[in-house]
């Protein structure tokens, strides 16, 4: 091993290691002629091509967990498996989805979508005219604001990133910004707020200042590239970069613009953190910086000593991420990780170090920063302002919202990563 | 209409139109009480979130359309329906396939990638032992060099995008640096070539300059964040950014490192494109500078005068697309579009102009530019170096190969589309 440059505690090397030299030679093997035989696929003629492709049968386990898979009348919940995907977004069929009352299945040529309140004049929009419509794309993460709600607990749970971070995801949205719709409305300007409604028959709704309506928001109509998924609102849904993941309502009908919020059940009792003193944030809209490992990570065993790429997945409701920094020994010491360009604002960024593990015990834990200036806090910094909760956990029973401090992975002599607190 | 700026014939306006103003009102209806009330699917709960989603039902035609159904003993065509998607990427379902002898199942736990030949050391890895090694990510198109074959019949063949230009697809796409790989088994100074592999079952191989292995070539694992799909090679297969689709090795087993090319079928019969003359070029890798519109296009009609958005793909193997301008009179008057950020090297880039249709005959095309410099040409300007053919065409038959010059789709009076050589 040539060129290796150790820059932090425990075998984290230089972030830039990989364009020098190989170093892995050890856990490859040398060719023997036994692998230059056929195996059984290059003897006969594959499976025809089909219309709308699938993932190969080895790929059954890669799919989103289910907190309801038979519908009872509550909600559900689908997580994304980020432990067994790679690089910077998520495909449309893992993205995570929360869904109260079910997918409605919602014929696009009959679907409205409706503005109206303080505006000059009220107007009414088939899918056929707002295609017609100016569009844009952009890259954007959606978190739920219940997303990594099980690091609330005193006790760390044992569960893997799927199970802890799975409710949010990247994809590229595109569709018509919503400022071009409400000047075509024209706005009143006792307006200051919106509430956006769904065609669920939860008939979901949250409210929305009007100066984010007017900034980046958008009528998205297509997720990465195809219409939008049954679980992601087809044929319409609201995007609000960076803001929390239940108010980009899916299915979305009407936009009714008022001089004061709505005060609906999911921002004033669900989505309004309570603090440890007993008053509740009210409004609390932005997903802020935050980080977490996805490869090693609980469930994902490592297997033997060596060279390994820490990589995981970093991102701010505030913009795009500054900087991502990795520790091997439980925050001593940090080494600056890689960032995958282009590093965009309100996306994934997928950060990357190389780390050469001498097979004794570790933890792992990364830390992100954001172009304007946030830092993700540690958990003893978060919990000293958030609180902490005792309850005996079922994993969708958290009462808070809005985490995002530091998660922790230890590994230990025989390879096991867990999910611990340092 | 306020603050429109018309900057070229026929109704094209400012390509920064759409922030100024809405202009569209003409088309959307005004909204009524009838308006207010429930559809079905917002008065009783939907269908339950499934483990890995799919489109709707109403999306049920949006669908690759296949050469060869039945997986009969030829190769398979499975085309991109550009038409009817929208923003920058192709989700994984819809990417198009050219398979030989169909989509091998490959095990990835028995996959071997072998490196061989004139190296100090062969090596062979699994899966597992690849998933160690530094990763990147990147966005690339991958294009068939057989795409928009045709357009070189002497009459413009009617037939959509996807038939005309649905061989190319562009993902984002997650591997390990083939230059990492090569630095580990090290490289013989005498190699100047490597020979690409396939495990299917047609053995599919290619000869690739090791320049091009150096720099930016990936053994790509995962596509749009999951695991590549079977008929793109899974598990693992050669990207090679901006070069021609069939040497970005599917289903990658073996590269040998070599003093000379491998002279195989593929390139020296299949992809060598034939000149007027009768001579051939050989090893023509890049896939030039070239666009294409997707709305409006071909089978696409037109319904009624007014505002629309004329919107397409544009890219080049040379690297970022530095300029498209499209032109609504066949050619005479062209207005610079819109490129969708971040325009990315190899990559879609989607442009878009504001367009006001008053009704009559028009002419749409687009021409981009890269940063390498050069420009798409005019299809009389690609036809007199490279020929055409007055062959009465099956849409897949066509004997040439890396056709970039500008396409042309007339609109009459009805609002029909139609491809034209203008």
């Amino acid at each position: 091993m040539k060129n290796v440059e150790v820059v932090a505690g425990n075998g984290l090397l230089h972030r830039r290691m990989f364009l020098q030299t190989g170093v892995a030679l050890a856990m490859t093997g040398y060719a023997s002629a036994q692998q230059f035989t056929d195996d059984s696929w290059s003897l006969a003629p594959g499976t025809p091509v089909p219309e709308y492709g699938t993932p190969s049968r080895f790929e059954k386990n890669v799919v989103r967990t289910l907190s309801n898979p038979n519908g009872e009348p509550r909600n559900q919940h689908a997580r994304t498996p980020h432990h067994l995907l790679n690089g910077t977004l998520t495909p449309n069929s893992l993205h995570f989805v929360i869904s109260h009352t079910g997918d409605p299945d919602i014929d696009p040529d009959k679907h409205r979508l409706v503005i109206h309140g303080l505006v000059k004049q009220p107007l009414s929009f088939t899918l056929d005219s707002l295609s017609r419509y100016p569009m844009e794309s952009r890259m954007a993460f959606i978190e739920c604001g219940g997303n990594s709600a099980p690091l609330f607990s005193k006790e760390p749970i044992q569960a893997n990133v799927q199970a802890l971070h799975g409710l949010v995801s990247c994809a590229e949205w595109t569709g018509i910004r919503l400022a071009t719709l409400l000047e075509e409305a024209g706005v009143d300007p006792k307006a200051k707020w919106m509430i956006a409604e769904g065609a669920d028959s939860a008939h979901l709704s949250r409210s929305v200042p009007l100066t984010k309506a007017m900034d980046d928001a958008m009528i998205a109509l297509y997720q990465n590239g195809e219409r939008i998924m049954p679980g992601n609102g087809y044929p319409m849904r609201l995007l609000l970069p960076g803001w929390e993941g239940n108010m980009n309502i899916k299915w979305l009908r009407r936009i009714q613009l008022t001089e004061l919020p709505n005060m609906s059940y999911y921002e004033s009792k669900i989505y309004a953190p309570i603090l440890p003193g007993g008053k509740a944030y009210q409004f609390y809209f932005i997903q802020e910086v935050k980080s977490f490992i996805t490869h090693p990570s609980p469930g994902l065993a490592m297997k033997g000593p060596g060279f390994y790429e820490i990589s995981g997945l970093a991102y701010s409701g505030n913009g795009r991420i500054s900087k991502v920094m990795v520790s091997a020994d439980g925050g001593r010491t940090w080494a600056q990780a890689a960032l995958q360009e282009p590093v965009l604002s309100k996306a994934f960024t997928r950060f990357r170090v190389p780390w050469r593990w001498d097979g004794g015990p570790a933890i792992l834990q990364s830390r992100a920063w954001d172009e304007a200036g946030y830092a993700q806090p540690t958990r003893t910094e978060f919990v000293a302002t958030r609180g902490e909760t005792t309850r005996v956990p079922a994993v969708t029973a958290f009462p808070n919202e809005h985490y995002n401090a530091i998660a922790s992975w230890s590994i230990d002599r025989n390879g096991e990563v867990k999910h611990v607190y340092a």
